[in-house]
This record gives structure tokens, sequence and C-alpha cells, in this order.
């Protein structure tokens, strides 16, 4: 047995890769950090483990989890900048779900987060967690910049296009849906029942940071850089992200080779679906790790439109840290992940 | 007073309708047509009503119907064709909630509807009832074609550009997400709350009829032919529609700039609310006849991107017919629909 | 016109008060008080309001409040103490949505809510706004306690048995179910959207203060000391109470027999709808002032339950105010209030 | 590995089902029937198994069924009646979900459906499969008929209660609060998304035929003959139950007393969870097999109220199903079933 520790786990990342480490059967669950609930069971804290887990959240001791096979950061942006480099200089395996090393260049994080990247030389080392792009180099790293929740979505919505030129770099557009979760466990009234249900809005038009993290893979995937619209809305529902994408065809292409271009470029993804027809749900993979895409080819337009969807703390979060876990610890990346959502 | 008869009350259109009405200060609910709830009182059918009206569903009688001041369809695509040239005939003044009299064209018609339309000539002599950019021609019909739900929504949120040539025509992708009473009170299993709530997805993309008419409008306000990308969405919610538009500038435009372009163009219209900052939500116009509009320009990509949003059976049907029976009647417009919407 | 005043204005009881006041034919909202947002608009704080009404929120100005025909308090427990005894002695018209001003004993005050009652002598001077029961009381009074919303919602689905001396007084029991808006514009992690959402919870079993105010209304309609099992529960709404009612019957009684009972005591009660059949459902009152009751006997058991419904924000709050307002006013008791709630 | 066949796959009950045995280490689903999608694969009726499990259903074949180590019978009311005979006279080892082989008398079922027996032969050979109660004799049946979700929520809720004989026999009540899919996958009206949302209601008062499972075990338990009241509502959420119980203390005794005879009486029992104090909210327990208990005791009344929670389609339907699957097959009853819920 592998063991993890969990830094962040009351949060609802680290409450979600707790439930799916718990039922991983290759690995034991050593330590839960909680600055808010010390010395309280996680199952108190969430009552949906009592029984199955009580293990008490603890203070940060980095020695004590760096000793653990691998490591789980989900802290806030603040806390996640100071831990990193401790628990990576004591030779820790690291994933990280902030959005702190997510990037090959310092200098689109700066931009981004306004301030200075506060570790660049660790930065250098990390590896972007996007496991259907990255494998490879996740495998020999110690720091995985796990991806966040719209980038994961929208990546491999467009990802095949990308990568084979069929679209121009221009005009691309992302339009992305993402239930409240996304905004993690948050007390700030516009969170609150009240305020959200019946309710849908965007937000951060043109300023999202998760802007960046999109462009700098389409940028990889195409050979050129792209600058995208990236558009994110809060719905009324738990779970789930569905990004609605836009792209010029270069040349006329129908639906249908469209389709078989993705299913060609994913045929050894397990946890990506690609649609033969009809349009995917994000009930379709909530609780799960699973991307599923459908598209249509508008040929009035000579446009494409993308449709995927992930569940956010799912493939968008915990699960893909937990498939990225298993990458590094070589183990089957499926392994705890096979599962189907819950759909109801 | 003012006498009205609702053709298809017991749909949800034609309840928010008669909610409307029955509150309607110079107005007289006459007769309520339900062909499935013939003798039953529509406080049976809604009992929200009870008490406050009690007035009992009747099958269609023309002669009854045409006698009134205002008749409102809310009928079935089938049902609507037939009985509108009946009463037209008979010399009502109609508002008819359906898609069928809101072409200019029957040609643009017959492609987004598969099928001839069976009464071009009294097509001709319709009025597409968008208030704000119709108001003067609705004055004189005695046929107004109430639009859709999501053409209200884009069509006001996209006017102001397209009327003053800020944007290049090509590349206008309108990206909308609709709340379930869209659907209209359906008991197919696709609108079942188990498969709705915690669910969001796009469907019919590039093919849903609202494009024709959002087109049409677009096209007369720039003066050239204009093709959108259109994607419609179901999320988990009553009421709402929120568009989000992306727009090419043909000149660099600041986001302060366009909103005085679009304060000045609807300057007069009570029911538009252009925000000076920040971005609307479906629950700042939720029982109510208003466009909430805001607006940002992404100038990295020289694009604007617009965020609509209304009630879809408030403006987007009931609110909208409402007032153009207030136009049509010679009444102030707002009378009957001047107050805040829910919120909660 | 009359002239109001609304101190709290921007809680979830305030704002729907001043959505009612607002379309009040009688009334001309003067003031605003809030203390967290001064000097901003109304429609800032709640944009469906913009253009509707967009005064400004302000300082609490005891004189000035007190100069108006009507001052509404909803404000939370603390500040209301305070305040309500300076208006009161400026001569001020007064109807409190707190729970200060709503018993008749100050120890019975004092046994539920931990604390002495700051203004017995003014307590003394109130009246218990539950207008169907005590309409005559209040109009001579210058201080209305408006009722809570459980309270409401029950006392009304049991008084026609207590009156009549059908039931038994022992075991009579109150399982109340209210949506979220009932715990205010709180940002408490525990009435956040995903902790809400998908989830049932009872609550302050046998300790909510609420069953001091039923036990005190169901006693004097008895005529004999009435205690009861309350228990609160919050469902995944916004709006709405159930409440699902037990009592022992004395003597046999059949549905139809007590159906007429609650029939004839309600019959000159524009705002209680006794079902002839059926039960009903809160979507039937919300956004209303109705109270909506059906009941069943159980033949078996020789008991009788009852299932009745509020818009807790309505008649368990705002509403109900804007009835006592009517009352102390001289106006038509259902003068702005006569519509039908949304359904949708 | 043991083989199941799986009859009425695509009911909510059903998929559950599929979902929990998909992962059950020691079972292979080695046949999906439903009549409606004969020749689909359940991954296109249902998407989240779409790569996970894509077995195709198909027609019922007595035979094939029979010869799988356990059959579960997921069926409606109609359908179950003729099949279960055939299965059971072929030698099957059956869990039945529907209603029709829960009592132990034919003449309670005749009484409660309103129909006779079928097979009241092979009802006197099934056992009532609530595991925490019947477990050994579950061990030597062919035939399980696994109780409904009110009543397994109900009975474990009561039954230290009534086994200690703590609680008067008369006024016990129990009103309990259920999510949509315990409807199952119905497109009637009353079940859309638009009806169901925002709404909440009674609804069989007094007539609902779970009250006479409850009243069977009860009675057991107690050993003498037990009537309750029993009130089902629909509240919106997916899934769980949550049942408010309420009895009266035949002697004085403390919520401290009554939890430790609770935790004492299921100490045992891993899928029940006494709360050592607050009170449990059905998201504690969505998605899991669990059980959660909470309760007060009202010194003022000399009255107990309980409050239970369970997900109506895991331990309420598909969950129970499993665990009783277990005990026939002689697994660890919590194989398949020991994680956490959802939570979220």
């Amino acid at each position: 047995m592998f063991t993890a520790a969990v830094l962040g786990a009351t949060g609802y990342a680290g409450i979600e890769l707790v439930r799916l480490l718990n039922s991983h059967p290759e690995v034991e669950i050593k330590m839960l950090v909680s600055h808010s609930f010390v010395g309280k069971k996680i199952s108190e804290v969430y009552p949906n483990f009592k029984g199955v887990l009580d293990l008490e959240c603890e203070d940060l001791d980095v020695d004590k989890a760096a000793a653990c096979d691998v490591v789980f950061t989900a802290l806030p942006h603040g806390a996640s900048k100071e831990v990193i480099p401790q628990l990576y200089n004591k030779g820790a395996r690291i994933i990280d779900l902030s959005g702190d090393f997510r990037y090959d260049d310092a200098d689109v994080y700066a931009k981004w987060y306004g301030e200075e990247h506060s570790s660049p030389e660790i930065l250098k080392e990390s590896v972007y967690g996007l496991c259907e792009l990255h494998r490879d180099k996740i495998k020999n790293t110690r720091l995985v910049g796990n991806p966040g929740c719209y980038t994961t979505c929208s990546i491999l919505g467009l990802a095949p296009l990308l990568a084979n030129g069929i679209v121009k770099s221009d005009n691309i557009i992302v339009d992305a849906k993402s239930g409240v979760t996304g905004a993690g466990r948050s007390s700030a009234l516009d969170y609150s029942f009240c305020e959200c249900t019946e309710n849908a809005k965007a937000y951060k038009i043109a300023t999202h940071r998760h802007t960046s993290e999109i462009e700098q893979e389409l940028s990889k995937l195409a050979g050129e850089e792209i600058m995208i619209s990236f558009t994110p809305h809060l719905i009324p529902q738990k779970r789930g992200i569905l990004s609605t994408m836009y792209a010029n065809l270069k040349k006329d292409k129908t639906t249908e080779e469209l389709i078989e271009l993705y299913k060609e470029y994913y045929k050894d993804e397990y946890f990506v679906r690609v649609y033969d027809s009809g349009l995917p749900e994000t009930n379709h993979v909530a609780g799960s790790n699973f991307v599923d895409i459908g598209l249509v080819v508008d040929t009035r337009l000579k446009r494409v439109v993308i449709s995927s969807v992930i569940d956010n703390i799912g493939k968008g979060a915990a699960g893909q840290a937990v498939q990225n876990m298993n990458i590094l610890l070589g183990l089957d990346e499926k392994t705890g992940l096979s599962g189907a959502g819950f759909y109801l």
C-alpha cells in the first residue's frame, strides 16, 4: 500500500479526494491536514464519513507529510506557495491543486495572477498534470500542477482540432458553465442557496485566470500562439462543467469527419468519451473522472461547435489528481477511478 | 375596461399571461380556452388562482374570442395555424405567441420549420412584436407575432452594435442558457425533475429555429445579411434566459464607450436596463418584463462580450405579449408591467 | 397616499416588503433604512429594482421614520429592541417583524428567548398580528407584533379544531418544513448552495422559539393550555412553508365534516383557502399572501392530519405585514395583496 | 465470481443496482432485462456507463435469468407478480424490489394493495429483507422481499424503542419526506422539473401502502399490534428520505439515555449510525447504504422525536438489495457498500 497525505482536506476538492482515496485499493490515507479543524475527525466535519473514515485532522507537519508516498495540496492560494517548496525540498512527491504550478512561464503566471511567482525555480520542475496530454512527463516529475476545472474540460474539448491544424487560430471561443462547488466551500453571500438557486450569470469576462492555462496548452498543441475568449458562468447545480466551444474551420469538414478525428485522437484514452451522435450532459459524468465530448459542424458558417462536460470536482480536480497519482506511482491509470458516475 | 381572450391558457406561457392580465388595471379576462381542460376552472388546474380567478376553461368559440378587444394565442404549432386565420378574418386583434407569424419572408419560415407557411397572405400583415424595435408598426397591425424567448434576449443584447455598425458581421456568436419553463408544460421524460436537476446540456446546435428570427432582425438592423452561431442550453432552473454574445469590433472601443452607446440607444426604453458595471443575473429579471444587459470589451482580442438576461416566460413570452397589447390598445406601454421581479 | 418607512430593508423579509409596498396603490415608500448599505440605492443591492425604485438606503433617523404613517421594522433581534421603544414613544405606528412583540406574557418571552424582555411595558400595548384572529385589536393598536412564518402557517391550520373543541389537547404535533429564505439573508456556510441543495434536515427539535407562539395562540383558541411538539425542517427551496399537523379527535368525524367546519370558520377570509379535496403544495401560494389548507381524517386512528402551506416571506412575513398595515390604515385588507402567486 | 441478472435495469432503482453491482468485487452482471430498451446498450440509455458497462438490454429469458446466482427484480407491480413465480420455480435466488413479497400475511397485502395476492404460497417462503432485523432468515431463503424506502428509514428509526418497550403503542407518528427519485423514472407531469422544483407537498395521507409494512415490522418488534400515522411528502431533491418520528415515552427518559439505548441496539451494525448529538441530514447518506439516526427527548411532553435519513435508492432500494445479496451469497455484508456517500 502506498501512503498519502491530503493538505486542505476539508475543502470541497479536498474532501472529494478523501472520498476517492478512501476507496482506492492501493492507497492508504495517512494524514489529513486542515488548519480550521485541527483535532476534529474528518467524519465530524463531513458526517458522510462517520464509521468509514474517522481520521483526525491535524496541523501541518512537513516532515510527516513528506514521508508519505504522495502529498496532495488542496490549499488556498496563499498557503500553497509557502508549503510546497518546503515539501518539495524534503523530497516529497506533490500533486498541487492550486493554480501555482500550472505554468511553463513564470511571466504568464505573473500577468494573470497579478504578482510574481514565489518559487520560479520549483515551477520549472513542475509538470502540468493534464494526464491525457502530458502523461510521459508526469511519470518523471515530483511536482504536478493539477489543472483547473474549466481548463481540463476546455482543452480536451479542443485538443484534436488544434493538434491537427483543423481550425483557424483566431476566433476560438470558450463559453463555460460551472456548478457552484467550483467556488469551493465558501460562506460568501454570493454562493448562498437563495442567491444561487434559480439563478445564472456570467462572471469575470475576459479576465478569468483559467484563460491563460487554456491558451498555454492550446498554443503548444497548435504550435502557434492561441488567444481565446473565455467566459465562465455560474449555474444552479453542485457538480458539473459544460464547455461550449466555437472555432472556424480552415477547410470544409463534416460532423462525421470531425467525430472520427476525435475518436482517433482519443482512441487510447479511457476517460475521454467521444459521442457518435448527440451531446453530452453534465449528469453523464457527475461523480466520475470522465470527459464526454460531442460536436456539430455548422456548414452554413464553416464553424465547428464542441460541447464537453466533466465533473468539476472529479476530472476537474480530485479525480484528475488521483489519475496523476496513479501515473506517479506507476499504477494502472484507472485504478480507483473506473466506475460510472452517479447519474442520479 | 378592455376585454381579452387567452387561447392555450393552461400552458406555461398561457398561465403567466393570465397572471399578468388578471392584475392589469385596464383589462378584463373574458375567455380562457384550453382544449384539455374544458369545463374546469382555471383555479383547478393552477390552484394559485383559487379565489383569485375562478373562470372556467372552455372550448374555442371563434366568434366569442374575436369579439374580445384582444386575443392571445398561446397554442401548440399545429393548432395555431388553423385558428389564427379564422380569428383574423373575423377582425380580431391577435397577439400570437407561436413561431408562425414572426417572419418577414415565408421562405425563411419554410426553411427553418420544414414546411410551407399555411397562411402566407396573413403573414404579410403581421408585425414582429419586438416592442423596442417595432413599436410603430405594432400600433397599426391586427396581428402581432410575439417574439421567441431566446430571440428577444439576444436581439436586444446585440441591437445597438449592429444598428451602429460597430461590429463585424461574421463571427457573431450567441450562446444562450434557458430555464426549463422554456420547454413548456411538458411531461416528456427529458424535462422530469430527476433528469433536469443537477444537469446542464447544449441542444439543437446549429439547427434551432430561433436562429432564423435572430438573423432576420439583426440583418435588418445592420442593413446586410447577418448569419450567427446560436447554441441553446438547458440549465436547472425554472425561469430565466441568459445570452452570452461575442462579436468582433471593427475599431478599438472601450467597455465604457460601448456601455455609453447602449445607454444612448435604449435611453427611452423602460424595460431595457444597461449596467454601468457588473453583469446581469437571471434573478434580476425573474418575474418581470425587463431585459438587463452588461458588456465587457476584451481589448486583447478586439472583441466585445455581451451578457443579457430576461425571464423567458416574462419578457420572453407573456410579459412582452402584454406589452404588445398595451401598444395595440393605446395604453401606456408599462401598464401592468412596471413592477420589480421576484428576486427570491 | 400614506407614507411608509422600512427599517432593515435589505434583508429578505425587508426586500419582499419593499416589493409589495412599491406596487401598493395607497402607499409610498419614504424611507429605506439599512445599516450595511447606507448611501447605496436599494437597486444597487437588489438589481431587480433598477429603474423601478432607486431610493437610497439611509441610516436610522428616528424622527424621520416616526413621521411616516407606518414604520416596518425588519431588524435583527438586538437592533429591534432598542429602536422600537424610541419609535413608539414618538407616536409611530409600528409593524415589527421580529419576535419581540408577539407575546401576551413577558415570562413566556423570557423562557423561550433566554433573556428578560427589554420593554415589558410596551409589550403590553402590542397586538399579535395574526390578522385572521386579531383583526379587531389590530385596528386599535400602534404596535403590531407580526407573527412568525411557522406560526402563521401552523396556527391557522389548527385554529378551527381548537376553537370548536374538536380535538384532544395533548398529542398535537406540528411537523413543519421551510424553504431557505426563512433563515434570512445569511452568509453562514449552512445556508450555502452546496450545503442546502439536495439536502433536508430537522433542526432545533423541541426548542424552536416558534413553539411558544403557536402554543400561546392555540391555548387562547382552546380556552385551555395547549402544549405541542413542533419540529422545523429545512428543505431545498427558497420560498414556502408546509406544516403537517396531527391531532386526535374527541369524537368520530369524517374528512368531509371537518372540511365543512374549516370552510365555515374561514368563510369570510379571503386569504385562507380550504381545499374541498386534495392537498396544498407550496407552489400554490409562493409569491402570495394566501394560506392553503387541506385535511384528511384517518378513521383507523381517529386522528386528523392537516396540511397547510404559506409563502414564508409572504403571508409568513412581508405579506402579512402589509395586511396588518392595511388594517391599521383603515384600507381594504386585500389592497396590494389580492393577486395570485407565481406558481412558476 | 457470482453472476447476477437485473430485471427492470433501466428504472432508477434498477440503474442504481447496476452501478453498485458493476463495482462489486465479487459479482459479475450477466444479464440486463428491460422491456422498453431491448437491443440497446445500457450505456445508450444511461450514458454515464459509456465505456464502463456496455451490456445490451434484453427481453426476459427466464431460464437464462434463473441460471444466474442471483436475480434482482426491479419491475413494475404487474410484471413482477408474473415473473417471480416462474423464476422461483426454476430454483432461482431472487431479490424482489417490488412490494409483493414484503408481507407475512396475504390479507394485509390484499387490504393495502386492493387485490388478492397472486402467489400466496410463494409469499410464505419469502423473507422481509430488512437486513438488520432479519439477517438470519435471509440467509436461508431464496426469495427476499426487499423493503420499501420509507419503511426502511422509519422502521430502523423506531426499532430500538419498540423492541425495548420504551414507548406507548398509540400515538406513534411518522412524518416522512422523500426526494423525487422515489417516484421512479416517470414522465408524469407531477414529476416534471417545473412542477417539482421550489415545491413541497404531502400526499396519500393515511393511505400510503408503506404504512402497512411499517406496522407489520413494528408490531413484531413490540409484540403487540402497532398502528401508526404515516405521512409521505415530496420535496425538491433527487435522493434522500428523512423520517421524523414521534412517540410518547412510558417513563421519563433523557436524550442521552435513549441515544445510549440506540447505540447498544445497533452496536454491531455497520450501516446504522447513531448520532451522539446533532441531527442527520440527507446529504450525510446520499449515495451510500447508511441509515443515520438522531433523537431528542422533549421532556416537557414526555415524548421522543427521532430523525432518521437514508438514500431512498441506496439503503432504501438498490443498496439494501446488494446487502441482501451479500447475505444470500455468504459474503461479507459490507462488500461493495462500505464507502462514504457523495455529500456533494
